[in-house]
Formats: C-alpha cells, sequence, structure tokens
C-alpha cells in the first residue's frame, strides 16, 4: 500500500498518481472481503533455491489447487553431469484430484522445461495457455518421450480477454511484453484476493510492434490486489540502456552494409528477434539459413501459427549457402554462450560441416552472457576475432536488449498497478531485497510487502497476508541422463572429490587363512597423476599397503575387511598427500580368496 | 605510427596534437638506427594463453636477455583441481647464463606469483624492483619454501628516475597509477628500440593523491618507441566510470554514517584503497581489524615501509572488536569473490570465530567480480541480505573503480607517449583487436601496430618490426600441490569424465586356468548412482560382466587380460547408458589366481 509522504517526498518523477496521494491511499485501503475458505489463499513459490517461484508457483484456495508454469533450471557449477533441476513436488503428492489446471505463462524453458516430467507425475492436469506456448510444450513432451503428447489435455486461450473458471479460481489474462510470441499476464481470482503475475516482463518505451502495453487497468480489479511481479530488474538502474528501437535500426544497418555473409548468434528463446531479422532479411532480399535444432524449432512453430510471415524461398538450408552471393547470405544460430557442441562453437572451430568464416565476414552476437559463462564467451570471442574482422557484441554496439525489466520498470509497475501486496518473485533473493528497497523508496508500507523462498506458504485471507511457520519441501531433483531425483548429496560430492584429484583404486587380494598378501597388489588410477611417470610413488605405495595390511592382520587375525580397507584407505591417502599435496578418492578393493 | 589524413577526420577529442597532424606525421617518422645485433631487438610475450604477456615478456639483444615479470594465473573451468598455471620457461633452457635481470613491474600475484618456482629454476637470476614488490616477493618465496628467500639477488629501484644497466639493456622506470604501492612503468633501450611498458595501469583524471600522472615525456626518448600497453580497457567505453575521488567520498560517507559495525570485502591487491580506508578510519576515530592471511601480510609490508601511516592502537585484533562499541569498528577483509573458505564466506555462514553479522551492520563489496565468479557471488549475496540491511555493492553505489585503463585512457597513452609501433598487451586476443581498432581510429597506421600472442616473437630491426614464423613453446605448465607441470591433458580429461558422471570399478577374480570367474564379481561406483538403491543394476551388470567374460574366454582360452578387460569395459560402458543415458568412466580390473 502506498504511504502518503514517502510517496511524496522519494518519488523521483512526479507523476500524476504520485501528486494525488491522499486520494490514492484512500482507494488503496486493503479491502476486507469475508473468506469463503478456511484457510484463505494460499501461494506457494516452488523451484530451485535461487529464483524463487520462476519455476513454477502454487495457489491453492479452498482445496482447489492450481499450477502457474513448470520449468526447469540449469544447473550450479557445484552440480557437475547434472543435466538440469526440475520443481520438487513432494507437497502434490496425493492431492492430484485437486489440481484444476496448469496455467503457462509462456514458452521459455524455465518456464514449461519441465512439463513432460511434471505433468506425467500429475496424472496429466488440463493445460492453459496460448498457441505458441502449448505448441512447444508438445513438442518437448514428444522429445522427452515419443508419443506422450496425446495424454495432453488442454485449454486453448484465444486472447487476452478471455475468462475461464478452474475450480474456485476464476482466471482471467493481460497483455505482457517478452522477448517470445504469446506471452501472457495472468489474474488469478478468489474471494480472498487476486492475484496479479505478468510472468516473465519488460517495459518498452518504444516498442518495435509500436503497441505501447499498459498496465493502469489493473488497477480496477478487486481488492486485495496481490502483485507478483518479475523483479530480476531491480539491479539494473542504468536508465540509459538500449531500446528494442535502437537495437533494430544497429542490426539493420549491420545486416544491410555487411560486405560478407552475416552469422547472428543469439538465444533461440529469442523467437520474436528471430522472426524481425527474418522479415527484414527479406524485405532486402538476402537469405536466411538457421541452424541450431531448438532454434529451428521454434522458428518452425511459430512460422506454422502465422507469427513469422516470409516466403518459404527466403529459407535456406546451410547447405545451400553456397550457391549464394556472400553478401546475400545470413545465418541465425545458436551457441553465443559458447557451448561446445552448439553451432557457432563448431564454426570457430572448423567443424561445422557447411559454414567456413571468412574474414570479411560480420559475426554478431545478440545476446546478453549468462553469468557463468563469461570466461567461455571470452574464449569464443577469441578465436572468432582470429578470424573475422568484424565480430560485433554488446562492449561495442547495442545488439542486444533485455526481454526483462528494470528498477525504474518496476516502480512504474506498481504506480500503475496499485496492488495492496506487493510480491517481488523471479531472481534471487538480493534481488528481491532490492526491490522491496524500490518499491518503499515511492511509498510502498514495507508491511505489506513479502519476500519470499521457494517452499513458502504465504496465506492471503480477510484483508490480511501473512507466510505461514511451516515450508514446502522444495530440495532438489536433479535429472540426469534417465533418473529423475535419484542424484543425492553423496553423489555430487565424491564427483567433486573426484574431479578435484582423481582417484586411486587399490586391488588387494588375501588369502582368507592366513591373511596375508596373494600374488600383486594391483593399483588403478585416474585423474591423479600419470602413472606411467610415477613408478616409484606407485611402488612405495603398494609397499606402504602391504605393511598396513601385516600390521593390522598381526595384530588382529580376525581383521574384517572392511576394517582393514579403512587402514589402507587412511595410509594411503596420508602418504600420498604427503608426496604430492594432493587428495585423490583412495578406493581399497580387498578381496579374500 | 600516425596517419595524417585519418587523425583529422576520425579523431573524437581534437586536441592540440591531432590539429597539428602534419608536423607529429614527420616527428614519428620511424628512426631506422644502424643495429649493432645480428637479431636485433627481440620480445616474447609467455604465460597461459589468454592474456598475453600479463605473466611474463622475455626481451633479447644481442645475446642478453632480460625478463618482465614472473606471474602466475588462475586455472580455467575445465581445469580442475589445478592450483594455478605458470610461464613455460623451456625456451630459457640452456640460456639461463645470458639471464641479465628480472624486472617486476608491481606486487601482484599474476606479476609475481611465479616467481618462487621460476627463480629457483633459472638459478636466482638478479631481480629489480621498487621495495614493495620486493619485499613481496621475499615474502611469498618464503612461504613457498622456508629459506629460499635468502637466494634472492636483488636491485632496488630507488627512485623513478634510476636508470641501470643490464647486460645489453639500458632500463629506465616512470611513474603509473595501480593499485597497489610501488607500481612502476619500465623503459627498455637498445640501439634497435625503446620498449615503454607500463605494466598495469590506469589513469585518473582525479587521483586521491592529488598528483597527476602524464606521459608526455616518454614521447622524447629514442626511437623506434614501441609501447606495449596493458589494453584489458578496450571494452571498457563507458566515459562515466566511477572516479577515484567518488568512490572515496561514497566510502567515506557510508564509513562514517555507518549506525553498526562495518565489514569491507575487497581483494588483498587492493592495498592501496585499504590503506586509505585505514587512515581514514583513523582520522573519524574507528578501530580497524583486517581478516585474511595476503591481507594482513601486504598490510604489514606497506606500514613496515611507511606507505600506511597510522597509530597502532587504530589497528584491532578481530579478537577485541567485542571490546568496542559496534559502531567503532570496521572489518577489512578477503572473500568478497565468494571463496568458500574465505573470511566473508566464513563470516557469512556463521563460521568466523569473532564475527557475526547483525541487521544494522553495513556490508561493503569494494571489488569487482572476476569472470566466472557471478554466480557463486549471487549466492554470496542472497546469504548476505538474509542477516544484514545494509548491503552495498557497485550496482547499488560506486564503491569500486578498477586500477586498469578504459578505451578512452588507451587512447590518450597513445597521443602522450606518440610511439612508432603499438603492441596492445596484457588482455585476451579480441581486447587487443579492440585496442587495434582504438589506435587506428585515432589516426594510427594498422601495419605499424602488432597484435601477439603468447609464445611470438617481435623482432625490431633498422627501424623495421615483424613477427617471427617460429613460436616459442607456451603450453601450460600446471601447479597441482606440490607438483609443477606434472598434470597434462590426459589427466585433465579423466578428472572432466569422472566429475560428470563418476567411476564404476568392477574387479574380477580369474581362475588362471580355466578362465572361469572365482568367487564374486565385486562393483565399486562412486559419483555415478547410489549403490544402495540400485541393487536391481548393480545385479545386472554382474550378470552381463560374467556373459561377457564367458564369451571372451570361450572364444579364445589364451585371451590376454588386457582384452578381457576392454570387453567389460565396453559391453558395461554401453549397458549403463542404455539404462541410465550416463557414461561413468568404467574400469575392469581382472586378476588371475
Amino acid at each position: 500500500m502506498f504511504n502518503k509522504t514517502n510517496a511524496l517526498s522519494r518519488s523521483r518523477r512526479q507523476r500524476p498518481l504520485a501528486r494525488n496521494a491522499k486520494k490514492r491511499e484512500q482507494s488503496n485501503k486493503i479491502p476486507t472481503p469475508q473468506s469463503d475458505s478456511k484457510s484463505g489463499l494460499r501461494v506457494i513459490p516452488l523451484g530451485g533455491n535461487e529464483e524463487v517461484g520462476r519455476n513454477m508457483t502454487l495457489f491453492e484456495y479452498g482445496g482447489d489447487i492450481i499450477i502457474l508454469d513448470m520449468g526447469l533450471q540449469f544447473p550450479e557449477e557445484d552440480m557437475p553431469g547434472i543435466d538440469y533441476i526440475i520443481p520438487n513436488i513432494n507437497y502434490l503428492k496425493g492431492k492430484e484430484k485437486r489440481i484444476r489446471g496448469v496455467i503457462l505463462s509462456h514458452g521459455h524453458l524455465d518456464h514449461i522445461g519441465a512439463a513432460p516430467i511434471l505433468l506425467r507425475n500429475l496424472g496429466y492436469p488440463p493445460v492453459i495457455g496460448r498457441d505458441m506456448t502449448i505448441a512447444m510444450v508438445k513438442k518437448k513432451m514428444e522429445d522427452f518421450q515419443k508419443g506422450s503428447a496425446q495424454h495432453l489435455k488442454t485449454m486453448r486461450v484465444k486472447s487476452a480477454s478471455d475468462k475461464i473458471r478452474l475450480g474456485k479460481f476464476g482466471v482471467e489474462f493481460f497483455e505482457v511484453e517478452h522477448s517470445i510470441m504469446d506471452a501472457v499476464g495472468v489474474i488469478i481470482k478468489t474471494p480472498d484476493g487476486t492475484v496479479i503475475h505478468p510472468g516473465d516482463w519488460t517495459m518498452e518505451k518504444n516498442p518495435a510492434s509500436g503497441k505501447l502495453v499498459t498496465y493502469n487497468h489493473l488497477s480496477k480489479l478487486p481488492g486485495p490486489r496481490i502483485l507478483m511481479l518479475e523483479s530480476l530488474g531491480a539491479i539494473v538502474t542504468n536508465p540509459s540502456r538500449t531500446t528494442e528501437e535502437e537495437m533494430y535500426r544497429n542490426l539493420e544497418k549491420l545486416i544491410s552494409e555487411a560486405a560478407g555473409k552475416i552469422i547472428i548468434g543469439t538465444f533461440s528463446s529469442q523467437i520474436r528477434r528471430i522472426g524481425y531479422i527474418l522479415e527484414y532479411a527479406e524485405k532486402i532480399g538476402k537469405k536466411v539459413a538457421l541452424d541450431g535444432y531448438s532454434m529451428k524449432m521454434n522458428v518452425e512453430i511459430a512460422k506454422e501459427l502465422g507469427y513469422i510471415k516470409m516466403h518459404k524461398e527466403t529459407f535456406i538450408s546451410v547447405s545451400e549457402i553456397q550457391k549464394y552471393p556472400e553478401n546475400r547470405i545470413i545465418i541465425v544460430c545458436t551457441g553465443a554462450q559458447g557451448e561446445v557442441n552448439a553451432v557457432l562453437s563448431r564454426i570457430i572451430t572448423d567443424n561445422h560441416k557447411h559454414i567456413r568464416i571468412k574474414k570479411n565476414d560480420t559475426v554478431i552476437f545478440s545476446s546478453s552472457v549468462i553469468p557463468g559463462n563469461e570466461r567461455t564467451i571470452q574464449r569464443l570471442k577469441d578465436n572468432l576475432y582470429r578470424k573475422c574482422d568484424n565480430v560485433i557484441h554488446s562492449d561495442i554496439m547495442d545488439v542486444h536488449t533485455s526481454g526483462h525489466c528494470s528498477a525504474q520498470d518496476i516502480q512504474e509497475m506498481l504506480r500503475q498497478v496499485r496492488p495492496h501486496f506487493f510480491l517481488p518473485v523471479y531472481a534471487n533473493h538480493y534481488m528481491l531485497k532490492e526491490a522491496e528497497k524500490l518499491a518503499v523508496r515511492i511509498g510502498f508500507l514495507k508491511n505489506n510487502i513479502f519476500v519470499l523462498d521457494n517452499g513458502n506458504i504465504l496465506e492471503v485471507q480477510k484483508g490480511k497476508a501473512k507466510i505461514l511457520p511451516k515450508k514446502v519441501d522444495t530440495s532438489y531433483v536433479m535429472v540426469d541422463g534417465l533418473g529423475v531425483g535419484d542424484i543425492g548429496q553423496v553423489v555430487l560430492r565424491d564427483r567433486q572429490v573426484l574431479s578435484a584429484d582423481g582417484m586411486f583404486v587399490i586391488t588387494v587380494l588375501l588369502d582368507s587363512k592366513t591373511k596375508e598378501v596373494v600374488g600383486n597388489i594391483q593399483i588403478t588410477s585416474r585423474g591423479f597423476i600419470y602413472v606411467k611417470d610415477n613408478f616409484d610413488l606407485v611402488n612405495e605405495t603398494k609397499r606402504r599397503v602391504q605393511k598396513a595390511i601385516k600390521e593390522t592382520t598381526s595384530r588382529n587375525t580376525s581383521a574384517e575387511r572392511k576394517f582393514i580397507e579403512d587402514n589402507i584407505r587412511e595410509v594411503v591417502g596420508k602418504f600420498l598427500f604427503q608426496k604430492t599435496e594432493r587428495r585423490p578418492m583412495v578406493l581399497p578393493v580387498v578381496i579374500e580368496v
């Protein structure tokens, strides 16, 4: 709720709304509807531990449950070998029949990527979304398991003015701007409160579409209004960030003036931008080859739905590029993050079947750097600059804009929607706290802001909101190959140890009666030292093992195998550390014969 | 060399120098001195493959060699377990007697960190540097090997006006600005050319010291002048970056106004800034506790040399902080990059013996994010925001400035020094290419710019410069524990495989005559699956191993052990992938009894 004095003194931009603070405060008094549910409206963000609620959010009311999004998260650096992480749905076990629907805000992987597994595990509840989103989920399901898309039950959202009912929930929609077609904001109505959730969003002052999206109409929704707001941008305070308009002008200039062929590396998720480039290419008579599975798939879907309009002659296959003059070719591809086997990397390392880079080509990185990929991308650029004189990236020219909001946008959204409760979500905790500060700075009362963690339960009832003391299970569910949730902390820790200093296996045969070593002790080592260069160390280790066994068994002739193994592990671990200051994983295998 | 027309048309800032391009061009004609050396002056940057010449540069003239810096590099993400990388000195083998001296530009690890190993391996050639630098090398040597500093032969640079002779080289110095005291620029004079090398540098328009450093006087040095210039800043084009002055005002405000204690996380290498904070703390009557080994060491050295002036009562130990009111305490510590066992991490996770964070404390990250550490730092901030209401970092306020140059600084330096040849160094290849573009944009001729790789040999003779076709060995020399250079690509690749999917050891005893399996097949697995939850998989694997052995030995009763092992590896690898889509390292150990 807006606080009068703060709003007046702190708001940087004196908007008409802020000047009329008295009136606004009255109209923003939190309504206290009579609840018809014992526990009111409950909101539960789920997912990994970092970006709160980004992958999945649960809403409960009067026994009914609806789900917003089913996304995946990419693994952290300390999760070697893990493919991705999906939301933990332990809380929903036994409640499957109460799930009235799964609403999908848009088709990006962090919002739909876990759907193939989670829909299956929840018995295929109905899925609600716009055409592009539904089409992408179907594709993902088929990729995951052939034939599984036939289980999908869908309710199509034909326009943002659609209204649907899911059990005790009324669900409505609103337009938002994001980097993919058919992204949609969601309104969830219950007698105890109305949740307003734009999903991923940005606010373009100068959108390429020419259509300015505003949110003032949401302030008319019945209260208490609970705004759940993606707040990744809370720390993006640079007021001079690139507009979509500027970015497109730069891209058009580069594309039209290029002397050689053009290679544009971007995310396959930037499907609106890719569509724009394709249509511009057609306008100036260039041919476009797409490369990268996800990119081709996304463009295919967008074309089928009529979201990208162009002649089929404009598209060529990468195998056909030799047929055209170099300066009529545009290649749009994946791999701008330096992913080892992605298209751009293969082009740069001369491992691409059809594409060779030349000095006068133009290579454009139309993407941001995902945190953690910085050094890989630096290396990619190094190699690229060796082969090409015209490499363009954001350090040099504005050829990318974020599909996400800025700090100013967050404040603007709050001013327009005028919620009673503010829940910053979809970002790391520290960014959510910064979003809280942004709201307080324009007069929002701190008491009405809730910074949740994944698994927290916010209960809204009779005009009051509170975080319940109990939390829902959000322990990581990691997917590795075919295994879902079977990799735990023990296995991960072992992988970390193995990666740091390798392993050292010692195989010993013992006479089961005399407990004396039979034959040679065998050493098998990987990732520790190069054994062939270290015979002395290996032989000395064998002697120490022999001695350790002798000492153990002479003291205690009935010594158990496990006891002998533990002893070997300790002696060898110490010895190797002393000699090398490395700590390989030591694995003794003692077999009695 | 400046090119008249380009200089006039392209220079953004019309400086007097640029307006007088005609005159300048004449004065910048490359002189063609008569060489008295068969091969002229040779310049060879060494080190890892990324930041060219940052860790070490060799200069050769008439059989004499001098070395600039002996630094280390931290490992890449694909080098698990490696501690650091040092320059490869294979090229110097057999040439040790020709080394006339090792000049150290300043005391940061990427410039002196490899000295303990390399000085030893080269027979302790004389080391030339200013006091702080020499003191830090001594400390590093003692840390590495007790007593080794006694071998150090030093020549002290007392002031920037010192001139020394090292064999056929004349060596002089000039003042530069950097984040550590006693950083010094180096001038290397030979009959064939004069190298000007500031080392790491920045250009402060408003230095805290009040002393503006300029480089115009270097343009008077005899030609051809070869400017080797740190060009990390070539992609730093934001003209409004924070000045030192602004940063210090912000820090002072935070420190003087804090309600609770202040914790400042920064790099121990930021020793000038730490000194400034200490002196300011004393001025306003606060006490300072330092924490972190390297930080304490650096401050100790700077104090001993008189570079930080303060009463000893201002310093307190972290164990004493309870004795003072919270708002009189400043803690300056390491760990702002999220290093697991560094001070800041221990404070945040409540694992620090003496320091507990309270809500009204102020925590300041006065550091940049090292590429690759982004996600770790995000997590650190998340945890910090949970415990403290006042966390300040660069996203929020300017509390850090880089000790390195910007794109504008590079152009300004070129204008002041007016070199005949320009060698951008100390950065990734793509940044060096951008530095080249910056130079061309203000009229420098592309032919006189040389973007070298590590190991390239640039030869300057009779007014001409060229890169020789042969390269010097720069393969990585990795340090892991006590091992220097003993980890190669095979061991690293094994570590990567082990980290991704773990390992799977199969131990089988075979009757040496019948070749039949004796006893139980043993499976030992780590980092792959949790064996106790996967008995079926393990048992099925054992059956397959049994079958594979039978098939191998029945066909060929004299089958060699290696052949049997290879067969097991293939069968088990395939089976496990089919069942799990994971590829653990499969290690069969077959023992005949």
